[in-house]
């Protein structure tokens, strides 16, 4: 391909971008496809020739679009959002053509230096602990997704707990975690990766509003002191997955602190409220935290991948990820005055994420972020009220935020088929959870894009899909 | 941002890779720039307002790109490539458009899909074992890099020598792996990571040709056994980051067999030479292997991140990562008829890279990927020809496919100096490593941009240096 067609084509690819996000509600949400029917339609052999790019774009729309859940629509409910937003796409078009690889300082300085210093702007912006700022003895480096976050503080609370010795010799499974019945299954996965096992994961009972109960965690932490185990590292959740319900971090940090476990605080979508004053109660505590993340690429209009990793001590990050290899030294390294993300994270080799969040907090401003924020736990707010207007609807937990989980006054079988047309219609697309053990759909309102006459549309879907389901003959007469 | 303020902004951020990418050789590789010199320039407090395009924009320009190692400049030599491509980039900038987050078949059908399906392309025009393909018993699946490939190599090994109890219960470090000196430090973080210790690791020495040895390897496991540890994985390496030397894959395969070791192979950077049949051989015994990966974000004009992961059983590496809540269940996943890449890899949530692949893929065709490697080698052979007509160098190493490592005949200090001296220039960049102890420089041709006279150039900037430090007098009277 030439400067030119490279022009001509980035141009029409921004034009198509530019259309496809102002008509993205056009496409069903949901695409009607089944398993294998992309690949279908794709040649079997692979391509000998350079093709033209048109006809490349053509199969695209031809064969790829139809079969796009579309995550930018402003009716998809479902899981968390991963929003983009134009900023952040022109700042992953940029970070593209540089094709940076920042792994050390020396092989991009710009780099390393603007992503620690987006992460100091957002230790302000949050009102996260000053420990967590690079100024401090801690810092933020950009990981792909909070699975990865939660892995790299499990290493580290590893690391740290067997006093040095987990790298060099291995770790015996003597150590124990801990974390809500809530907690995201990217706990489980990080323990498990680190050889500590799913059996040594303590699953600690919640309270009525989904949140982990302190005094039950305290006293899984002494059972399992007698029992000779050694617990290490404590997981709490800052707006759950299933529910958005929040751990107090206070009283969990204070027992951490007291038997000496690692802290990590899981906010990955609620952790954007705190850009409010008035919703930084959810991070009351923090401040005896060990580790924190959060991801922009959900609620704050940055492209995934982008979560804000922060820890207070840099070097028990560090001493748990680094490993030196001749061909990676050099001399900045070695002045000790650089910070090597390549130590920050799993992988060695990274992109140039810092340019997408930086070209996003300074279009926005904290001001647009605040007021996406806003809008967003208001239409929540509004929905929950329209649920409340209908008793064929309950809500299933506490609202929070931006997520209502709610479900009709019915049996699972019932509730599971509702979700299932509403989905079918290609009109919205919501997911689901259970809350104590009962089927539950979850609407979460993340996206840009949503306003309320689409989260209205949403509602007047509901009310007729329920109106269908409930007067059908019940499913053992069918 | 308004959908017409990100088309001009598209337009000219689109007009300006193309110019950056036309004219990358006018900056200097290495940016002289000192640690903090960026930071000091931006302001310390976070934006407040939204701030006009055009304002961010001339800052990036002004502070940011100043600070940029240019690893698309075609003087760029040193580690491996990181290379980006015009059909890349525009799969990057439609990947950020379309914002799919593709973490299970449902969430974007059409991810999933072009991803299996664009793997099994490469199993193709690389002539890989049929078991990696996914119409077989394996399958590909995209990771940022090949430190994650090897990671979820590790886990599976792991998972599949304790019979399946290391995730529930954690695992002993009796396990031990086998790389050879010159392998890549991501298998010792794996190994660390995975809770096995790095002193488990076991070096293997190397031949004169910097291979494995593989009667080594097989001593060193029975030594093993015979000590009540359990030999568990071994990583053979395709083309070295030090040298690219290549590890012998059919006997190390055997070996594997015979003892019930998993095989992996890292062939980050040297896995493209397989387009060329001819370069088939570095692929001898690939039979045996259980995983495999290389990464075309190295040397086949695809955005970092791009590593391709191939695995020989797709059950044993979803039995090792394979975490299932409520929330993610669908009906498409428990229908068995669907990959859902979350179960091959750390992260949950993943991009929607395949499509830059596809676009990668399609607008060079294998014709075109092989005149690019064939090209590299050739510059590989010209410079070494040079080199070997200038008494005052010395090859450190065999030459393999576009990597040249060499020295002046002169002490560890004064190649240290000569090293600097050229990267100070700006001309170039060139990194180092050391062979059999000693201080050895690294030349590798992998940048699409690079042609004859670039490298033409860095020859003489090399024997101009050379002359210069030669003549100067000693270090000690200076």
């Amino acid at each position: 391909m030439k400067p030119d067609d490279f022009r001509a084509w980035g141009y029409r690819l921004v034009d198509w971008i530019a259309e496809y996000l102002e008509h993205v509600e056009r496409y069903p949400v949901l695409p009607a496809v089944q398993p294998g029917d992309i690949r279908a339609q794709l040649p079997r052999e692979p391509p000998q020739h350079p093709e033209p790019f048109d006809q490349i774009f053509a199969d695209f729309q031809k064969y790829i679009l139809p079969g796009i859940t579309h995550w930018q629509s402003p009716n998809f409910f479902a899981f968390f959002p991963a929003n983009n937003s134009y900023p952040s796409i022109l700042g992953e078009l940029l970070a593209a053509g540089l094709g940076v690889q920042g792994m050390l300082w020396q092989t991009s300085p710009a780099c390393t230096e603007l992503e620690t210093h987006v992460l100091d702007w957002l230790v302000d912006l949050l009102g996260l602990p000053e420990k967590f700022a690079s100024r401090s003895t801690g810092g933020g480096v950009i990981q792909d997704t909070a699975s990865s976050a939660t892995l790299c503080a499990v290493l580290a609370a590893r690391e740290q707990a067997s006093r040095g010795f987990s790298n060099a010799n291995g770790v015996v499974p003597r150590f124990t975690a801990y974390a809500s019945t809530e907690a995201h299954s990217s706990v489980e996965k990080a323990w498990r990766i680190a050889g500590l096992g799913s059996a040594a994961l303590r699953r600690i009972p919640v309270d009525d509003r989904l949140a982990l109960r302190p005094e039950a965690l305290e006293a899984a932490i002494r059972t399992d002191r007698q029992a000779g185990w050694i617990p290490c590292f404590v997981c709490a959740t800052v707006g759950t997955t299933s529910t958005l319900a929040h751990d107090p971090l206070r009283p969990i940090g204070e027992i951490a602190r007291r038997y000496g476990l690692w802290l990590h605080v899981d906010a990955a979508m609620a952790g954007t409220a705190a850009i409010w004053p008035e919703f930084r109660y959810l991070h009351d505590g923090l401040e005896l935290a060990d580790s924190y993340c959060f991801n922009p690429h959900k609620w704050m209009g940055v492209n995934l991948d982008c979560d804000c990793f922060f820890v207070a001590d840099r070097q028990a990050l560090i001493r748990a990820l680094s490993v030196l290899p001749e061909y990676l030294r050099n001399p900045a390294s070695e002045s000790g005055q650089v910070i090597d993300y390549r130590d920050w994270q799993i992988p060695l080799g990274r992109r140039f994420r810092a340019l997408k969040l930086w070209f996003v907090l300074r279009s926005f401003g904290a001001e647009g972020l605040r007021t996406l924020v806003r809008r967003h736990v208001a239409l929540a707010r509004l929905f929950t009220d329209w649920l409340a207007s209908d008793p064929r609807f309950e809500l299933a937990a506490p609202v929070s935020l931006n997520l209502v989980c709610f479900r009709l006054r019915a049996d699972d079988a019932t509730n599971q088929t509702f979700l299932h047309r509403l989905n079918a219609s290609g009109r919205l697309y919501l997911t689901h959870t259970r809350v104590r053990e009962r089927f539950t759909l979850r609407l979460c309102i993340g996206n840009l894009r949503t306003q309320e006459h689409h989260l209205r549309a949403a509602w007047q879907l509901l009310q007729q899909t329920a109106d269908q389901l409930l007067s059908s003959p019940p499913r053992s007469l069918q």
